[in-house]
C-alpha cells in the first residue's frame, strides 16, 4: 500500500498558486503534496554573450533548496561557496525543459530566468519545479504581450514533468520521499501536451530495469502528466 | 505623508504564522507588511569546535534572499560562490540578537541554527528576520522541553527588532523600501521586553544625525518593539 | 549518408588498450573512433564518511577534458576554480553506472575511483568513458583477487554505454561530433549484458521525440552495446 | 582600575605618523596605544560601474590584519580564499564613515580606496583605522588640489571614531584588548567635529544595556573623539 | 649504480611523437623514459589585456597532472577548486622558457597557449614539458607561416630543459623519480642551442651545494640538453 | 651609473629592527633600501599531518604585499579569493630557504611559521624577506631555548638572500625596482655563511645568459650575502 492510500497511477494533489510574490514578472507556488516550490520568472533585456546580435532570446533556470526544506538541515550552498552536482544537474534539466515550450526566435533578444526555490521537500522537487515554472513563464510572457513588447506570443504549449519509479517491485507514479528512498528505479519524464517527450531520465538505483518495465513507467508518466496539464490549465484560467 | 497613510510611529501590519513548513523544529513565516521571511530553527546535538566539552550550547544564524525577492533580480549567492558583505553582516546581527534571549549554559551541548530566508523584500528584512526567528527559536526549544531533552527552559524572554529612520526630515518607524531608499539616517534597534537593548546600529546614509535625533529614534524604536512583542505573544498563544 | 559511410546502426571502431599507464591498478585507453579517453582505476583502503563501519565498499568517478581535446580550446577547470555543470553531470553518471556492476558488500571497506580524462573529443565522451572504465575497474578488482585481498570476485558483469539519436530525421547509433551538434534528440543508454538498463537519458535538443522514436532508439542502443561488450570481452581476453 | 592606570574617560595615547610609506597618495601609521594600523589612500581615475557617467566620485575601503598582528596567529585570509564576516563588516563601516567627510560631487569621477592594514592589534582596530584613514584621505585629496586636478577641496571636515563600553559595570572609553574581551557592552561611535554622528554600533556582548547606559556611553564617545580630532589636527599641521 | 644501468651523464631515452591529437595546431607526446606528457599548442587571435594594441604576441602555458599519473592518486585540482603552488610555479617556468624562443614582435597580435598534461609521471615532468612544448610550438607557428598568416617565422631556435642533481654524493643527469626523491640537490636548467641559459633553478633539498658542485651540474645539463636538441631535430625532420 | 650612485657590487643599506611588533615569538622589520618587510615567526605545538608522530618539526612561510606597497595599487589577494602564482612561488622559496638553517629533528614536534608582509616594495622583496625572516626565526627559537622547551639549539647557521642581475649589460648586486624592471637577467641566490648555496634561481627576462655571466653573478651574490650576514650578526648582537 502506498502512503496516503494512493493508487499506483495517482499523483499527489497538485496545487498551483499564481502571483505568489509581487516583484517577479511571473511568480508561482507549486505544491505536489507536501513538496512546495516557489517558481519565479524574471524578464531581462539582455541575452548571454553567445547569443548577442542573433536576434533570438534565451530561457535559463536556477534551482535551490532552503537549508531546512529537508528532514535534516542541509548546508547552505552560498555558505559552502559552490553549488553541488545535484543542483547543477537539476537546474540544467529545468532550463532545457522550459526552453522547449518557447519559440526563442519569436521571444526576441531578451532572457527569462526561472528561479525554483524549494521551501519544503518531500520528493519530486525537480518535476514540481518544471511544472510550476511552466506557469510562471507563461505569466511573464503574457505580460510582455500585454504591454506590447511582444507582437506574437512565443509560447508553443504547456510542459509538465513527473517522476515514476519501481518501488517494492511495483511501478508507481509521482514518488514521495519515502518511496523515492526505497525505489529500485527512478525515472523523470518531461512531456508536451501532445505526449511527445522532451526528457527521459531513468536511473536504476538498485535493480536494473527491463524494456517492459521502461514501457510501463512511460505509460504511468503519461497518465501523471495529464493531471498536471489539467492543474496548469485550471490555474491559468483563474 | 507616509505610504499607506501610516502614522510616523506606526509599524506595518505584523503577521506571524507558526508551523509554516513541516521539517524544522521551529518554522515561522513572518510578515512586516510586504516583507516576508521564512525563519526556521534547526536543533543539532553538536556544538562548534571552540565550545566542545564546555557543557554549553550555541545559537547561530544564516540569512539569504531568494534571487527575485527584490525589485530587480539579484544574482544567487550560491552561483556567485560567496556570500556578500551585507549578508554576512546581517546573519551575524541575527545570531547575536537571538543568543541574547537564551541561557546558553542551560541549553546544554547543542546548537540551534536560525535560517532566515527572504521570499519577498520591502525593507526591514533583518528586523523581520530577528522578530520571526525569535518565535521559531521558542518553538524549537519548547519542543526540547516537551520531549524531555531539557529539564528547564533556557529562554530568557522575547527579542524584537525594528528599523527607525529619518526620512524627509521626519523620524519614522519601520521603514518600507521606498522610505529606506530615501532615508538620511537608518537605525536598527534590537530590544528585550524590559526595554533594554541588545543592538543599536545607526547609520547616516545622507546627513549626520544629532544627539536629539538619536533620542527621538530610540523612542520610536521602543514603541515599535512593543507592537512586535504583542504580535509574538499572540502568535505563541495560538 | 553518415560520416565515414557508417550504417545507421553501426558504431565507430572501438579499441580498448589495457595497461595504458603504469601506476594505476587499472588503466585503459578507450577509443570510439576519434574519441579517446584514458580511464584509470585507483584502489584505496578507505570509504567515504557516510559508509564508515558499514563493511561495504564504494565506487566513484571523476571526469575531465584536456583543454585542447576539443576543436577550440576550453578553459582549464582547475584554472577556473570549479568544475562546470556538464562535468559534474557526467561524473555522477559514470559513477552510478559503474557501481551497478559491483557487489559493494563483497568489495569490503575499500573505494575504487575511476578517473576518465578525455585526450581527444569527437562526440560520445561519456559513453566511451563508461565503457572503458568498466575494463579498468575489472583489472583493478582482478588484481585484488589475485593478491588475496578479495576472496570472492565482486564483479557482477560488464557495463556498456552508447549514444543514440535522431539526426536529420533518422535514428542513428554512436553519434560523432558533427552528428551530435545536429541531433534533434540525443540519448545515452547504459546497459548490462542481459539487456537490462542502468541509465536512459534522452533529451530533445530540437524537436520533441515520440514514443515510437524512443523505442527505435532503444533498439539501436541495444545493438550498439552488443558490439561494445564484444570489444570489452576481447580486450579482457588478451 | 584600568590597565595602564587610565581614567574611565581617557583614551590611550594617539599617535599619527604621516607619509609612512612612499608610494601611496596618502599614507599614515596610526597608533591607539599598542594598536597600530597602516592606512593608505589610493587615487584612481575610475569609478565603480554603478556610478559611471554620473560625474561624481567614490570612496571605498578595505581592511586586513597581518596574521600575527594578534596574540595567537590568525589564518591569512588570502590563503583561506575568502574574507571573513568580521573583515567585511569592518571595511564597510570604514568606507561609509569616510564617505561622510567628502563631497562626492565635488570629487569628480575618481575613486579613493583606503586600505587599513593592522600590523599590531590591541583592541579598537576599526576605530583607529577610521581615525587614521581620515588623515590619509585628506593628504590624498590635498595632493589633488595641489596638482590642479581639483579646483575646490571636497573635504567637509574631520571624522573620528572611538570605542566605548561597559566593563565590570563601569563605562569606559577606548577599550584595549583585555577590556574588550571582558566588556558587557561594546559600542563604536563615528563622529564629525560638530558632534553629529555618522555611525553608532552598540552591541550587548553580555548584559543588555539600558537607555541611561547608552547616554553615558555616547557622552564618553564625544569626549574621546575630541582628543582624536586634536591629534588629527596636530598631525595635519606638521 | 643508477636505475636501468644509466651512466651518470646519460639521459633517459627521449621520444617525441608529433601530431599526437588532432584538434590542436601543435600536438606532441613527449617521453623521457617513463615520464609521458601531452603538449598541445593552441593559437588564438587575441592577446592578454596588458598587450592590447601593442602589435606584439604572447606565449603562455598551463600545466596539469592526471590524478593517477602518479604512484598514489593525487586529488584533481579542478575538484579542489584551485591550482597548487607547485602547478603555478611549473606553468610559469614553462611559459617563460618558451617565450624565450619566439620573437614576440614578429608573432603579431596573437597568443599561443601551451598545455602540458602529464599522463604518466616518473620524475622530470617540467623538463619534459618544456622540451616537448618546444616542438608543439614550432608546429603551430609553422602552420601560421604555411597558411600565410605570418610572413616571417618568429622562431629564434630550439629550447631544451633537463634536470640534474646530486644523488648519493654523485652528480647525475635527468633524474627519474627514485633518484629525485633521494636527491640532495636538484637543479633544472633551460638552454638554447648555443649553450646560453634561460633558466637555472637549483635547490638544496638536503645538503647545500658548493660552487664546484654547481659547475659540475651545469656541465652535465649542457650534455643532456645536446641529446634533447638532437631528439627535437629528428622529430621535426620526420 | 646606478641609482643612488651605488657601485655595481654594493647592496643597498640594510637595516634590521628586532622586536618590531609585540605578539610574535620573533618579529623583525627588514629594510633593503626602500624595500620594507615585516617578518614574524610564530611557534605552534603542532606539525602538518604528513609529519605527525615522526618526532620532527617543520618550518613554513607565507608571503603577502599590502595593496599599496607598490607604485600602483594591487588588488588584495584576500578580496580576489586566491593567492597568485608569484605569491605561491615566493612563499615556497622562503620556506625552503629557512628550513635549511634548522635541524628539524632537534626542533621536535612543533612548527614555526614565518609571515613576510611587504609594507613598501622597491625590488628584492623576496630576498629581504628571507634575510629578515632568518633573524625572526632565530629570536623565536632562542625563546624556546630560554624557556626550557628546547634543550639544544637547532639553528645550524645564518641564511642570507640577495638578487643579482644584468642591467644594461652590466652585472649588479641587489637590484632596486627601476633596475629590476630593466634587467636582462635576474637571479636570486640563497646562501649559508660557509658560501654553500641553498637556492639559485636565474631567469633570463630578456637576453639569455652565458656561463661566464652566471659565474660573475654568483660572485657578486657572494659579496652581497657577506654584507647581509654582517647586518644580521649586528642586529642579533644588540
Amino acid at each position: 500500500m502506498r502512503p496516503n492510500e494512493r493508487a499506483f497511477n495517482q499523483p499527489r494533489p497538485i496545487k498551483i498558486t499564481r502571483h505568489y510574490t509581487k516583484h517577479a514578472e511571473g511568480s508561482v507556488l507549486v505544491e505536489f503534496g507536501e513538496t512546495k516550490v516557489i517558481c519565479t520568472a524574471t524578464v531581462e533585456d539582455t541575452v548571454p554573450r553567445f547569443l548577442k546580435g542573433l536576434g533570438q532570446g534565451w530561457v535559463t533556470a536556477e534551482y535551490g533548496m532552503l537549508p531546512r526544506s529537508t528532514h535534516s538541515r542541509m548546508q547552505r550552498e552560498a555558505a559552502k561557496g559552490k553549488q553541488g552536482g545535484r543542483t547543477m544537474e537539476i537546474q540544467r534539466l529545468i532550463a532545457r525543459s522550459l526552453r522547449a515550450m518557447v519559440d526563442l526566435q519569436a521571444l526576441g533578444e531578451r532572457s527569462i530566468t526561472l528561479d525554483c526555490d524549494v521551501i519544503q521537500a518531500d520528493g519530486g522537487t525537480r518535476t514540481a519545479s518544471i511544472s510550476g515554472a511552466c506557469v510562471a513563464l507563461i505569466d511573464a510572457i503574457n505580460g510582455l504581450v500585454a504591454n506590447g513588447s511582444l507582437k506574437t506570443n512565443p509560447i508553443k504549449g504547456l510542459v509538465a514533468a513527473i517522476s515514476v519509479g519501481i518501488v517494492n517491485g511495483e511501478a508507481v507514479c509521482d514518488l514521495e520521499y519515502v518511496e523515492d528512498s526505497a525505489a529500485e528505479t527512478d525515472m523523470n519524464v518531461v512531456m508536451l501536451e501532445d505526449g511527445r517527450m522532451i526528457e527521459v531520465q531513468g536511473t536504476a538505483e538498485g535493480e536494473p530495469f527491463s524494456h517492459e518495465e521502461l514501457l510501463t513507467l512511460l505509460d504511468l508518466a503519461k497518465q501523471g502528466c495529464e493531471q498536471i496539464f489539467a492543474a496548469q490549465r485550471q490555474a491559468l484560467a483563474e
